[in-house]
């Protein structure tokens, strides 16, 4: 029994959250727009910045991490791992430069702009990450999860992820005064590795495991049981090994994706397809408006919106361009969505009080900002590619 | 991605409640044991009272509620108002004797001991209300929802829960010293009247939607997202007709139970699945040792640990005896366990500083420990019954 009255029951939440979410959605799919954008959009409504309903709590970003982290477990689940290591060196090159290009230019428009050398290079560096989840949601949706670009951008954004570890690393070093660089190339080996091992043994360990599994288990739903276990076992290893749990939830689908009965499959596509909206409202939830403060602080974060997005498109596009222009369009739209690392890297500097408040308002607008631009973009991209693969599209 | 270091990440507490849980579950099987007395006991071993883990967070208990609310909807979905209408006068007796029967004891008992009025009342109410999760889980994983016991179970377990809001009215009333008459019956009445009409009309309203919605949604899975804003919206309204979601819960899963597609079913287990381990263990992180801290509140807890079992399978018993003895005590064993009601009473009691800390470890002891014995007790009860229906059962 919930008799507290101080603040929302579980049930309102959830019930504020799915039904703002899917309505949106709905009218966002009749209005032929992306239903993403509709439940991000949910999020911005109900949220503080409109009508505030309702606050990204904990509870609710709780729901939306694991939501995000089952989204790229499902993702996972429909990609083949040799099929990444083949674009692994392409993808290497689209990482590397969609890091480089948005942390120098994001650093010389602050420094143009007036802003201390510090914020200057604390909003550059919050630039760098992609948040692959977006995009990952929006290809799986539409079916386009075997397209090359497709792949690129998915291995690419893993490589993004090891350079977010190796950026934060230096960011907090410089905070501190000193950079211990033996320290920061372990790290970055150690995750590269444990990236590397799973993608390449995973698959064959789980086809080793699972015969030897199958029918001893005596509790209902062992092998979905199992399934989590593995999942968030693997997310839990690749924090330890310092990238996001979300990148463990990806490897552990690819290490999956052919062992896993069909029932699994459906029972852990009805934990996502629950979860999820609480990942996309989420987005929302979180948009400050302390970006629209006065028009100064409006103009340079649309100034910094125009370059976080720019950047991603050359810089990753570039990395891509032996593909052709049209699939390099598509890796460098795929990977401008941010999201955790470029709020939590804001909030880093807030803390030590290199940024002010006005620029982390600034960066979490960015962040929020660049991600729902990207659904209507992807979807131009890849305009006339007919769906294939795993997920069933209605309509 | 999760760089904070202070608080287990979510990886890691998801998999140390679903490892842990599963991994006792299992080897509870093994042993001929009810599987769910080793998920709950897995709370009880990683939790604050031996290893100590991880806490009871609030994130966890977020989970645990989601769980139970999809256990009592999975419970709904297979079963039939009518039938539960038919047995709603034996249920009525069942849940009224249930209750008072408890009330008196535990009160006479602690007077007896020589504790204060305020402190015997509290902990009389303490010990009312049936918490329906556990046997629900059982039933269903056992098959045996369809048998008669089940049904008097379901049924009473919604009476109990309009006594329970009865008496959290006029405890709340004794405490501030005065009673609201009036208000307490028109909540009464307004919840009941709220119950009877969903269980009487829910199914037909669904029937009558359910067809208009078919094919005209566009987004992926919307018959499913349908289903589950129609649950939370059932569970919100229940709480404002002051009953607990569960209830609520319970109540959208019958009103749906004939319209929802297959898939749907599915997709909402695999939700279900991963969980309920979460309220399972999330009792076991609960339990508390202040019951244990000296000889005499130990020998009290005990002594009320019996009175609470034995006025349960007393009380429910005599209220179903017309249906013979071995129904009445399979029904008393199943309304045995207590959960969150005699846990926020006790809150309020403590808050009011009219039961002392220690009784306030008694009751959270008994509720648990109560919880805890049910299952080996309805192995014993419904022994020889074979499974039927809904859910498929392995070993």
């Amino acid at each position: 029994m919930t008799h507290s009255g101080h603040e929302l029951s579980l049930a309102v939440s959830v019930l504020l959250v799915l039904g703002s979410a899917k309505l949106l959605g709905e009218i966002f799919e009749w209005l032929h727009q992306p239903g993403i954008v509709g439940e991000i959009l949910a999020g911005v409504l109900i949220g503080p910045s409109v009508l505030g309903w309702i606050a990204p709590s904990e509870n609710l970003m709780f729901l939306a991490e694991l939501g995000v982290i089952f989204l790229l477990f499902r993702v996972g689940l429909e990609v083949k791992a040799s099929e990444l290591m083949e674009v692994g060196g392409v993808a290497a090159l689209v990482g590397v430069s969609g890091v480089v290009l948005p942390m120098l230019a994001g650093w010389a428009l602050l420094r143009a702009w007036g802003k201390p050398q510090m914020e200057s290079i604390f909003v550059g560096a919050a630039l760098t990450a992609t948040s692959v989840g977006i995009t990952a949601q929006v290809l799986s949706a539409k079916g386009l999860l075997n397209q090359i670009a497709a792949r690129i951008i998915l291995a690419a954004a893993v490589i993004d992820d090891v350079l977010a570890l190796l950026i934060l690393g230096v960011i907090g070093g410089v905070a501190n005064g000193k950079v211990n660089v033996l320290e920061l190339v372990l790290t970055t080996v150690f995750a590269l590795l444990f990236i590397v091992a799973i993608a390449r043994w995973g698959g064959s360990a789980m086809g080793k495991l699972a015969p030897r599994v199958e029918g001893k288990l005596r509790t209902a739903e062992a092998e979905f049981a199992l399934a989590m276990i593995l999942l968030f076992g693997l997310a839990a290893l690749s924090e330890r090994a310092g990238v996001a749990p979300i990148i463990g939830a990806f490897l552990a689908g690819m290490a999956m994706g052919e062992t896993l009965p069909p029932r699994v499959h459906v029972l852990t596509h009805g934990v996502t397809e629950l979860l999820v909206p609480f990942f996309l409202a989420g987005i929302g939830l979180r948009f400050d408006l302390t970006a629209f403060a006065n028009r100064a602080t409006l103009t340079l974060s649309v100034l910094v919106l125009g370059v976080a997005m720019a950047t991603k498109v050359v810089g990753c596009g570039l990395g891509a361009i032996r593909y052709g222009r049209l699939v390099a369009l598509r890796v460098g739209f795929g990977m401008i969505p941010r999201g955790e690392f470029g709020m939590v890297l804001a909030q880093i500097g807030l803390g030590l009080k290199a940024i002010s408040p006005e620029t982390y308002g600034m960066v979490v607008f960015v962040v929020v900002a660049a991600t729902m631009l990207t659904p209507p973009l992807l979807k131009v991209a890849f305009r006339g590619v007919p769906a294939s693969g795993g997920e069933v599209v209605r309509a």
